[in-house]
């Protein structure tokens, strides 16, 4: 739906004009994921009367996608009976996410009109701790037993299908609930309706279990192409199914969290505008703090040469370019290393891979910086510092190549390390790589200087 | 498959003792996605062996698994009549990537080896642009007249479903071709089976252009909950679709490329260690040299202010400090606003809300910032700068507010400014805004110390 303007024009001249039934079979035709849009530039009583001329499915449907605020507003007006008809068509990972996201007043409302067997399964999903698979399944899946015909599948299906998220899989349970099969929709439509549903089944699925953290799920659906992956616990016992929706949601979380790591953030689950300024700025100060206390070291070392750039001013003029070089060669290497690791085509083992493969790099990249700033050099100091050009050219292109060598090397080890101890790699990203390259690259720069011209 | 080394043990053992049955029913259980893992482990001529092994199907879902060397050597070994099998197998879209992948003298051989029929559908998929839509959609689809029943849509299904990428959607076409609505499978296993295809299609179904940007098609799954998208020409004749799988493969793509943009390189289709050292500099060296010698721009403002830390060195202690700060608060800004835009979180109208969000959040931070660095100055130079020591904490404080302000905005609005160029917004990301921050913070804290401490 490209034109929210004009649907919503036009929405309102006919809510205005009462023409129920024409704005009825308009609604009809807007697909459940533009309705947020379209509610955004609404008014709040137009929404409720749109709303209330949804059919029963759809408006579930489009609940599910609103904004949690847009939710609130519009169960604050919701009689019980409407309350119950909606959380009862809500898929029970829609009504967790929902409860979660509720003020406690509103959970009350919500629970209230919760039928006693659902409550019971929305608090076991409750409980399962955040990230886990558990967390983000859902529990309305099609289940056979394994001695049943295609064609009595099928009638399971008419009949219960309309209840379940998905019926592009099916899975196969043993009298204990244990999953023991899968069946994809399209293997039972192309087969012959009289064969066993044991006789096409895939056995032993790929599954999660329900502590499994959800990015393994995610990496599981990129790995393996399922529209949903089956959630069982312990014992192998089927609980729930993760759908590939769900899994598109968590990769675009995952990496919009690794983002902000990497900008020496703390990931934030709300958007940019949803979230305030203090928040803003409570995710972000710990970070500047502490990279700002570290670069006071990098100051430290520049003050112990206070009489190397007291003897060859244009020293100082030097520093920005060594320390933004030395932090751009180590941060592409630890971006590099990161997504590698998150994408798993980098593994721990590849350490010794890496650290060959980024000194190699380095020397290259490093070499065709020195030569280049060597006759920069030439070209602008050449006049006024005749007699050193050499020496100040051998200093600075010999402190690019070593800058360049330790920020690649500190670039891919760190990732590594991080993950090896179980932290996130992201955290070893640009700002924390530059602040100790930054370090260690002024710390070559003076001694170099120091050596090469004797001061 | 968690074992892969396990398996392969095993797969050895079987291979020389010459137990093909065990063999073929240990390989019928394992997943297409694992094989290319399990190859990595295996020798060439066991490769071959478990890959003759195969049922026509499987092959053809493993071999659209493998990297594309894994292809080429198998290719080589194949036979003619082989070769014919696996493509006449394979999706149209996997076939597409193999001849991208592929030498010429391969590419000559697949060719000869596909009917004329398909050799053309091939040869139009290729003409697609790079990027677009039809460049990654496939040709197998199942598709309906609207007159039809339910049932005589399922014995379609049960007709050409095998040959078809997906039957969880199926589309319904007049007689120009041109879509006119989507059936979804659940939709028709739970109607009753002579009702007609029409009185349960959903009408004008989201639908995508053979032109539309890959990123712009992966962004519409995201929003919508398909497991496949129509692929139309300018005529709104159906001429492909684009499964789940194959956007999730496009989401994680273009999120490496935002991280490698980021980071101030080219990006790179390849995986980290398949890209050779020589390409890896390539990538690599474009910015770091436009960033190195951008930044003698801040070395040049430094040199100007000789004067300023000749009188007092202890100045130039703070240059680190202040450019790493700056650095990281752009770059802060500079991901939150790449990022939301990237997500359609954040619309280029949003300009202003985001430079009054950026400014405020800004002022807390660098007023916190100054703080702590205003105390951490009073303890460590209170004792030997005595006269100055008031002086200088303002000069450092007032300039970590000024930095913050200006890294912020200049974090915030680059972004967007790309976007408004049509550029893309990731490029405008740490390395460029901490060289723009860098020049101008080092600027206003000589000002801020010659105005304050008149030097």
């Amino acid at each position: 739906m490209e034109n929210i303007e004009e649907l919503q024009e036009k929405i309102q001249e006919l809510i205005q004009e009462k023409k129920i039934n024409e704005l009825h079979s308009m609604l009809d035709e807007i697909n459940s994921a533009d309705f947020p849009s379209l509610f955004e530039e609404l008014k709040q009583d137009e929404i409720v009367i749109i709303y209330r001329l949804l059919s029963k499915e759809k408006a579930a449907e489009v609940f599910a996608e609103l904004d949690s605020d847009v939710q609130k507003k519009l169960i604050n007006v919701f009689t019980d009976k409407e309350l119950k008809t909606v959380v009862n068509e809500l898929f029970m990972d829609d009504t967790v996410d929902l409860i979660e996201e509720m003020p406690a007043s509103v959970v009350k409302r919500i629970l209230k009109n919760i039928g006693v067997k659902d409550r019971k399964v929305i608090n076991e999903l409750l409980n399962y701790p955040e990230d886990s698979a558990g967390s983000i399944m859902t529990t309305e899946f099609v289940e056979f037993k394994e001695n049943i015909t295609i064609q009595e599948g099928f009638d399971i299906i008419k009949k219960t299908g309309i209840k379940k998220e998905t019926v592009y899989h099916c899975y196969v349970l043993d009298k204990s609930r244990k999953l023991i099969g899968l069946v994809d929709i399209k293997e039972m439509l192309i087969s012959d309706r009289d064969l066993k549903i044991s006789e096409i089944m895939e056995e032993n699925p790929i599954s999660v279990l329900t502590s499994d953290d959800k990015e393994d799920v995610a990496k599981k659906f990129d790995k393996y192409n399922y529209m949903a992956l089956p959630v069982v616990d312990t014992e192998n016992r089927l609980v729930g199914i993760v759908t590939i929706d769900d899994a598109i949601d968590v990769i675009q979380e995952e990496n919009t969290e690794d983002f902000e790591k990497m900008a020496a953030m703390i990931p934030n689950e709300e958007t940019y505008f949803k979230t305030g300024v203090f928040t803003h700025a409570k995710n972000r100060i710990l970070w500047l703090l502490v990279l700002m206390i570290s670069s006071t070291f990098t100051g430290a070392i520049i003050e112990k040469y206070q009489s190397a750039f007291a003897a060859i001013p244009v020293l100082v003029a030097f520093i920005p370019m060594i320390m933004g070089t030395g932090g751009n060669c180590g941060s592409q290497s630890s971006t590099l290393v990161i997504r590698g690791l998150a994408l798993d085509e980098i593994k721990i083992s590849d350490i010794f891979k890496v650290i060959w493969k980024e000194l190699r790099v380095a020397i290259v990249v490093g070499t065709i910086l020195a030569i280049v700033t060597a006759i920069r050099i030439y070209f602008q100091y050449g006049s006024s510092y005749q007699g050193e050009i050499l020496h100040l050219s051998m200093v600075v292109g010999l402190t690019l190549i070593l800058t360049a060598i330790l920020a690649k090397l500190v670039g891919g080890i760190l990732p590594m390390i991080a993950k090896t101890l179980k932290l996130d790699p992201a955290i070893m990203a640009a700002p924390i790589i530059s602040t100790i390259v930054d370090m260690c690259s002024i710390l070559i720069f003076f001694k170099c200087a120091v050596m090469i011209m004797g001061i």
